[in-house]
């Protein structure tokens, strides 16, 4: 297996993976399920199949917790084991699968990993810009620190859920004249297209979700000054159930925007060091057929990188744990139909969204479904993150 | 055991406890120790001694997380059979302790939860105030939303440690100028006098202990905006070993400061909201042969009480976890010597504090070594929160 690599795009598995299917060969993205109620496990997706590891004795566990920890050596060689025994050509499973392999569709996902501390950043230089200028000042809107360090803060990680959670809307204080509030359900219900990612340890990162960062935005309008966003955003935080690995992106890694100032140097990257990530955002209303895109954006715009953003997260000495997750911030794009929010595609609510079925939006809706997909396209095969998606349910 | 109550303050017991002795039969504090490395268990602090309450069979695991999952009845229940085991008129324990008492001096303390979310509140009027003053303006110290909701932030919870934990002086991001920045060691370390609270469930809270948030001013001041603090509290937060539980602090009930404008209905709690709860601030130089103490405060001046910060924190509809930790946010009084930061003591670096030694500070010095003390006083008893220390070293 010396020339053997599990990014080959020739590569080829028994298990059926159409050409748009996000779950190929090249990918092997990591998740816990359940066979039966009660029993989690490690798996990999594969098509529409689940490779069941804890009946392979290659790995065990509720989380993949203590997989992250093993770092890349391990990842790596753990991943060419799978990849081998899937691969087209090799008879050993194939010829004789028995109980270790399981059909997606009649398993329970579950959350990848006990999550330890949440950390949501603000690194789309489109977003911060957009939101800059709506709320302060259009001439100016970034502030000085902005261009200087990964802008980040923590989060809630117990409500951190899987794709599919309700979305149930909050309440919360909102205001109407910024001196006076009401307790009353949230009227300005938003979306954050995000990634994320989970830690190994203090220099590696083991690999990438798609994350919603749900966001009340009349309710952070009144609460987030001067300690930051709080109850606007812990009421829910959504992430796609397989964690694709770096290794599996490694063939899609691009440049990032230049950086003006320069980065200290315990913020310096060398490059590429971003992925070319194509990334959608879909909404559904309950009573639609069907689904309408509302902005089509690129990971590759990311002005600060994941690896940036560790070693911010750590320069102040600080450990990290395995598990740990970290947001992207909000994804935006250059141009208004690459925007990662509501807030910034209907542009704080003054340019109403027409859907597909001639309905309008602002912001969400009950019974209204968002739905996040992300993938990288090869040639005749896609790396994809899966969906995370989530329907608005009444306060 | 009808007409029994572990508040009694004519209860003693058989283990001594002097009259200022934090941990008399009165308190029963829960912790986890370990009597020999390795070996973590549940105990409760008596005097000079720790309580085995898995040798007794009374509760077992390395965390107090199932306790506090149980409730108020279950832990009712737990402290007045584990009173009257140790009251003196009670033979059973007395005569034949075995091996369910260890010395304190002779076990290991270990964080007392598994720590899911760690939230700290910002609810002192006092020291909201007198950063409004020094930051903003003096005249109009502070912000409109303030009154109306107790402000929060979620913090790091991978980094709270027990006392005594070394606190390592961060380095990160400083600017002179509000326009560009270099990466060094901090030069403002300060400390923040706080309780912390460890919830039970959404709405009720098992228990107390002393907290310090650590605090990096000069990282905190480039960083902090638009989303809050964050590696400037990150590198540590201290909490004091042994969790002083809400039923042993009952006799101690004061009311709270007025609240104008009245709160939300969802944030009305009944009088007495707060604790009649006396707090210190020491500090010693590594060269000095004692510490000074810096402030006197109480726990009593707190603007938004603990349900009330629960109640809000709850307000969206997010779940908490049994274990989650909520900081109270530094505690002020009203007089220049009962602050509870330096920032506020020596006002933003204006006016030096002068030690017992004639030494001066503005902020921390490494070597430094901090100790933040709190008690009820009873008659002829005090209900302790032990001590939280740290020494600084060297980034």
């Amino acid at each position: 297996m010396a020339s053997y690599h599990p990014n080959d795009p020739t590569l080829t598995s028994w298990v059926p993976t159409p050409p748009d299917h996000p779950f190929p060969l090249q990918n092997l993205p990591f998740g816990i399920f359940a066979p039966r109620p009660g029993d989690p496990r490690p798996g990999v997706a594969i098509g529409d199949h689940v490779l069941d590891l804890a009946e392979l004795g290659l790995l065990e566990g509720d989380s993949l917790n203590d997989l992250m920890a093993q770092g890349p050596a391990a990842w790596r060689d753990l991943r060419a084991k799978i990849s081998w025994l899937l691969n087209a050509g090799n008879p050993e499973l194939r010829d004789h699968p028995g109980s270790a392999l399981h059909r997606s569709a009649e398993v329970e996902l579950l959350l990848p990993a006990r999550i330890g501390d949440y950390v949501d950043f603000y690194s789309s230089l489109e977003h911060a810009t957009n939101v800059g200028s709506m709320f302060r000042d259009p001439a100016n809107p970034l502030l000085p620190n902005w261009r200087w360090l990964p802008i980040g803060y923590h989060g809630k990680s117990g409500t951190i859920a899987l794709s599919g959670t309700p979305v149930r809307r909050p309440k919360g204080q909102l205001t109407a004249d910024n001196q006076t509030a009401v307790y009353a359900p949230c009227r300005r219900l938003d979306i954050e297209l995000e990634t994320g990612f989970f830690l190994g340890s203090h220099t590696d990162i083991f690999g990438l979700v798609l994350l919603n960062d749900w966001s009340a935005r009349d309710i952070q309008r009144w609460e987030y000054q001067p300690l930051g966003p709080f109850l606007a955003k812990s009421f829910l935080t959504s992430i796609s159930p397989w964690v694709v690995t770096l290794d599996a992106l490694e063939p899609f890694r691009v440049d990032g925007p230049a950086q003006q100032p320069e980065p200290l140097p315990h913020l310096q990257t060398p490059e590429p060091r971003n992925y070319d990530l194509h990334l959608e955002v879909w909404l559904q209303p309950a009573s639609a057929p069907r689904a309408t895109c509302l902005a089509r954006t690129n990971f590759r715009h990311m002005y600060w990188s994941m690896s940036q953003q560790l070693q911010h997260l750590t320069s102040n000495g600080a450990p990290v744990r395995p598990g740990d997750l970290c947001g992207s911030g909000t994804i935006s794009g250059p141009t208004p139909d690459s925007y990662g929010s509501l807030l910034e595609l209907a542009w704080n609510g003054t340019r109403p969204l027409t859907l597909d079925t001639g309905e309008t939006r602002t912001f969400l809706e009950d019974g209204d479904t968002v739905t996040l997909r992300g993938w990288c396209q090869g040639a005749g095969y896609r790396i994809g993150l899966g969906d995370v998606t989530g329907q608005v349910v009444p306060a």
